[in-house]
């Protein structure tokens, strides 16, 4: 199969790159680079170090005897983005080329707004390019399960058949996103389901779940060709940078009481049902939806494995709760749907104790670069568009005043 | 009170500013003149002369005697909106400053992606800028009721209360929209929804009906200040486009088989129906969706019911049905709410007779206008993206080969 992977110097990106690789299939990818302008603009960097292109691209040759035919331009550029699709004719397009970030879609109206011109416009020229080279194309879009909200009832996956005033029908389950990054993706959503229908395009829209771990079989062990590993509160997921916080000795910090529940997969899990999904392409016509998360979580709990996990290795961290910058329900219902992804064979790794050990392995080894950015480990950005530091919430605040950690934000 | 109108220069802008005015409201108003450019690319344009917004001002000023304040801008630009709303001070907005066309977003991906940023961008503009200077603006936005598309279930207003599963919960009712236009219009009012959670904003998010009709009580007799009437496939709305049509003889057009049925409602209704939302506003923190529109309607029964009047006005029209040039369903289900402008006290006029032959009477005097344009009253933009004139359904095509539509076409 022929995969093209926009995004592909990324989290995600990379590591698929690579996975398919190794079961076989013919990879390109594209990126322009912004993510990684992006981390420096909020002041960080990506725990693992990640080459130049040239040097990343170099080792991937070197390593599965084969290149990684790479695009470098901007999917806001329909030119480009039809040109690739021209030039690669692949049998399936994984876009994970979105902002993806919450808190930088809420900095200001100018964030709020690029990071939603941009989903939604890589988005449209993926649909009309697909649409104008051969719409057979299997278009594999990276959402987000923070599409759904945390509603007061089950989750389906994508639509559901509901009875009202007496008559019935099968709808799209309705979106309560909770960020501007959130309803980006929404956006993006909507415009596939209508792609679906008007131009019998093969879409699967994957509600994905929090990703979590650094290592994947094809990666381990030869560090040009880790992926990025963002442990900031802008890039980084919750179980990532409580990790990294582990690592320096930095206290694990839950938003509000912790009590909300996610559902979480490892990055190995996020692999393994990417090909799934990739191997059985939905129908022409079909806009298929995925919720894809091994197990839920309150991330309370998680912080507190972390924490324990940690200290089997000789890290000692307490947990510290901060203010929750987001507005967003502490306490709530949750139980989504994961079903599908099963039905096509998903056999969830459950192991993610081992996954979390050994990724502080590995971040031990980059103590340094976490350090080294030990100053903006604490969520600074606010649901209500202010950007200030969010206090510790139990606890003496005072000893914060004095830690290395203010000390460098000033 | 004191509000302001963006897309003051449209149809239901410029009108709203009259209408307000008379009422003893303080207005302002704000355009880009994009309405006028997108009308002219797609080769049509009013019905009606629009003078230069100096000329329309200056008319307005002498017959309201008070001066329309105006900005000449683009709301794409935060500072632009910014300003305006920090000189202005209004108690609310009405945001009428979005492309409000289907098939032109339909053309092709620069179309598509120019409506949806188009769009989404200014709202997030407007939502920025209330928010930096006075969150308790009431922001009126114009949605569509195109955003729910025809589900096999009544359409409540905005919310319904949903039982799944044995669990309750009140939800936000889907939207299935049918255009990248309707999608950019769910885009926006998702948006919207999220503004009022988290920074408690007021808003009113009108599902608005087709609208029909040219004179208000405000209008009539005075031709400086009449709206702008756009009758061709892009920019005029159905019932509008019918009467245009029955001036010159052309066939009344009805797409495919003419029995999708929509809510519609006189511009003078409109008028009245946000009049009234603005002087009720909702609560700090609420998201209100009004489905605005007076009455339901088949497209085909409009069409005979403008052939009728038509003929006893002398005028001679024949309805001729042509290709759908949308993909939509033409037999469906539809029974939308509209009970909370009731409450609120709207009065419908309920004289769609009277409408239609006032409306016949004044196109009357601008045949000629109309007559230069007859070669683009078929729809040319199809859903499938390509663009290619609709043919009849029944009766003689080949007569048409030799009309003069087809003639002025080549």
């Amino acid at each position: 199969m022929r995969v093209l992977i926009t995004g592909v110097d990324g989290y995600l990106g990379w590591s698929l790159a690579q996975y398919l690789t190794v079961q076989g299939h013919d990879v390109a990818g594209a990126d322009g680079f912004l993510r990684r302008r992006w981390v420096e603009e909020i002041g960080s960097w990506s725990a693992t170090p990640i080459p130049p292109m040239e040097a990343r691209l170099h080792a991937f040759a070197r390593r599965y005897g084969k290149p990684l035919p790479f695009w470098d331009g901007n999917l806001r550029d329909y030119a480009h983005v039809e040109q690739m699709v021209q030039m690669f004719e692949p049998d399936a397009i994984v876009h994970f080329g979105e902002c993806p970030s919450a808190p930088y879609s809420m900095i200001d109206v100018h964030h709020a707004t690029f990071v939603q011109v941009n989903n939604v416009t890589t988005t449209l020229n993926l649909i009309f390019a697909i649409q104008a080279i051969n719409p057979s194309i299997h278009l594999v879009k990276l959402g987000t399960m923070g599409e759904y909200g945390t509603p007061n009832l089950d989750i389906p996956e994508g639509f559901f058949d509901v009875e009202y005033r007496g008559r019935r029908d099968r709808l799209p389950f309705p979106r309560q996103a909770g960020s501007w990054y959130h309803w980006s993706k929404v956006h993006g959503s909507n415009n596939l389901m209508l792609a679906c229908k008007i131009w019998g395009m093969r879409v699967t829209d994957i509600m994905q779940g929090v990703v979590f771990g650094l290592h994947t079989p094809e990666t381990g062990g030869d560090d040009g060709l880790l992926s990025r590993f963002d442990f900031d509160p802008y890039f980084g997921t919750v179980i990532n940078r409580y990790c990294a916080q582990a690592v320096i000795g930095h206290p694990l910090t839950p938003y509000g009481t912790g009590r909300q529940r996610r559902g979480f997969l490892p990055l190995r899990d996020s692999m393994q049902c990417l090909l799934l999904t990739l191997e059985h392409p939905p129908q022409a016509g079909e806009y298929r939806v995925l919720n894809q998360f091994e197990n839920i979580y309150e991330i309370q709990d998680l912080a507190s494995k972390v924490q324990e996990l940690a200290s089997t290795l000789g890290l000692s961290a307490e947990i510290r709760n901060v203010e929750n910058p987001r507005l967003e329900s502490e306490n709530h219902y949750y139980n989504p749907d994961h079903q599908v992804l099963f039905d096509l064979g998903y056999r969830p790794s459950e192991d993610i104790d081992g996954d979390i050990c050994s990724m502080l392995e590995t971040l031990a080894t980059y103590r340094e670069r976490i350090e080294a950015r030990r100053h903006i480990l604490i969520p600074d950005q606010r649901w209500d568009g202010q950007r200030r530091r969010a206090n510790f919430l139990s606890g003496d605040n005072d000893r914060v005043e004095h830690d290395r950690t203010e000390d460098m934000l000033q």
